[in-house]
């Protein structure tokens, strides 16, 4: 049984984890931390890490970027697995990440779905079978009409996999209607649909000479998120110092 | 039996018109204007309108903005009705329609699919409807990587016949990366996808509370834009002098 | 201020409903009934209609088929209008719907959502200026893997408007592999697919020669349909005895 | 330059790949073989194998069953490779398709087109890492109106690719109208829609807990699979005997 501090327990997405956490036999949510400690949970909640005192073999964090560099020290310091759901992070924070890393095991993906990290990975695959047959590649992604960012880090997450694979010779187009000029072979499309309450929809074009081939993911909730997160600090238990991101969990 | 005269009959779009109106019954061509004199078809061509002395009920155009003057001209003169599916008019020719339209029925569509112009019309409905209820439109369309210009003129079309049914209230957003911020009510968001030869394919989106309907119309093929101009060809002619489009041949 | 009676309040809809309405200022829930009366809500909860002597405008109903021949009973005597959600009814039922709707108002729907409503209305439309020009119609839907029933009862109601307005002279067809045999003209086919947590999704195509049209309609939760009957008692309440269904709330 | 007999040449997919194969100059068509021999085209064409002394390097068949026996016997005595693109070939032909397999090089595939070749290789991956999971597996494709078999031979090849690559564990469910139960977790359900001129599109469901992932092909013409038989011709010519299939040229 996996013992799990829950980072932010009393935030929207803290609370769908401890519920997913509640009905998985392999995994236990032993304390929380939060700044609002007044909400009642299973687990004792700690208004911050240091006053924590329960043993436990990982964090799980969706908090906020603010939050994440005490979280940061106090993991290296104790040697504890986290995994890294806050997003927003500044450079300077990325690259504690990374300094982190080198002191215990820490997980951060753009996107904690187990679909999404599925297609990052057969992207690569798909990309460097069409590509060379002169196949176009195109991201469209649709969310909610609150979104303030777009495209969304998932569609970029989605580009750069695919870029990576073709040795990082793509470059990204966000509006198409600026300049009055035929595609460039070597660019990425990407588009964003903000509209309603879509929790979030991604799809990624290839097109070729009559014949398209489209890999879409849709989410019906944030619960995705969260059993990707609890499967992930599973994952991550017991795990040696070192940079992890879902594709290790999937394997 | 309907007799045409095919303006632009040596091109791509004019050959096609030819095939399906030698299988249509209610329709004849009876003679073909183009420069390229050279190509058989069943019917005599000739270098310009004036060298041709063939009776005829109707003039289907699909030719090049730089034959559209003389055609007009000559159609005025003739009083003889004419389907004008040429695109990328100046605005100076696009007010000799008008003026030609004073004197004879003239035809022009955004688009001349059946298709497309059946949504031009429920889509005035739906937005209705739906818009009063909160919900959020935008649209998407796709083309091949040749295509220059974006978003379609089709795009603006659909968007254009939404805001005319709402009274002319909203405003159109054609890049969402350039600002952060979260998406206006009264914006109507076009995006474009570009790649491999893609006929044409657009999507009009309501997204609201947890229920999004899309309305999708896919071509694969430019033989419906030549169905299109012999369906509004039988119908135009004998008709009085005046502006029409396809909304009026699908009643 | 509509006062309304939820009938089945301690079922997950009428939570729902519940819910909805309490954020609603033009609508109000004055009473439940429940057998289960121990859960908490913001009203009196009673185990029957006959021991409340809350007065109301409207009825909403969103409990099982047992408990449907006393609520019309009721209504009938009262002349109270009901919103009718529970689905399942028996033949015998339905007419006993039809009898109770001379003595009040009763609207019944097969679907309580906006989108589908006007989706049904707009498709007789689109049947009518496609299906003359040769446009094939089929229906897709999609739904959780625990849905017992197929095709779903929406799917059947889209077919149905679709058939109406054309006169009836469409018949429906569910499995294409047991046959070896071309398309019927004059048949619609009616495909089901099951799945993980899809909450419903419905397509209604028609495709003609090489143009496709289709209607989409995606549900993310069921709180849509808990919003058309609030929407459905708020329009309800007053109204004179006779047949009401979502397409008259939809105007 | 590899050398090609065309066999079938004057029938639909013969004279497309014959178009696709004059402007590619790495392979070249030296002969042609059908029982039509009026036909022009740049090459000699024979009623039979038996009639051509042209030198060759691989034959490209897509004629019809009844030809495959004498090509097969013919294939094999002359220790000449070839892309087997007819299909509807009987038990007993599939036989003899293994036999002469042990003598020359043929490659055979339920649907030549690269994309849909690449998918029935991702979705292994893709089953398993998706079904343990829990996510179940629908089959959806869309064909024309004139096809008299349902559901398509692509659909149940990539049903045949999963089911492989998850031990064979599954079995189809082709028509969910006849009985009223719940999904099974061990089916893939395969559904055929039909209608006007839809070319080929086939959709690839996941299903899980609030999230799907679609895997959609659609063709626009059969000139993609032309283009597969080329491709397929390149690669097997001066191959040793054995079974090949698309899965070995896009490697």
């Amino acid at each position: 049984m996996v013992r799990a501090i829950m980072h932010g327990c009393n935030g929207a997405m803290g609370q769908v984890i401890s519920g997913i956490a509640a009905k998985d036999e392999e995994i236990s949510i032993v304390a929380g931390i939060d700044m609002r400690t007044e909400q009642k949970n299973d687990y004792p909640v700690f208004a911050s890490l240091n006053e924590c005192r329960v043993e436990a073999d990982v964090v799980i964090d969706f908090s906020n970027a603010a939050a994440v560099d005490e979280l940061l020290d106090w993991c290296a310091e104790k040697k504890m697995p986290v995994v890294l759901c806050t997003t927003g992070l500044s450079e300077v924070q990325l690259a504690k990440v990374e300094e982190t890393a080198e002191k215990t095991a820490v997980l951060r993906s753009a996107n904690m779905s187990l679909g999404i990290n599925m297609l990052l990975k057969l992207l690569k695959e798909a990309a460097q079978i069409l590509a060379p047959a002169g196949f176009d590649i195109e991201i469209l992604e649709k969310h909610h009409n609150q979104k303030v960012d777009a495209p969304s880090g998932t569609a970029i997450a989605l580009a750069d996999s695919i870029n990576e694979a073709m040795g990082n010779t793509y470059h990204y187009k966000y509006d198409r209607s600026a300049t009055r000029e035929k595609r460039d072979a070597k660019e990425i499309g990407i588009q964003a649909i903000r509209g309603g309450t879509i929790v979030g929809e991604h799809d990624v074009i290839f097109a070729g000479q009559d014949e398209v081939i489209t890999f879409n993911h849709t989410a019906y909730s944030k619960a995705i998120f969260a059993k990707g997160a609890v499967q992930a600090a599973k994952f991550l238990a017991g795990k040696p110092e070192g940079r992890y991101d879902m594709a290790d969990v999937i394997g």
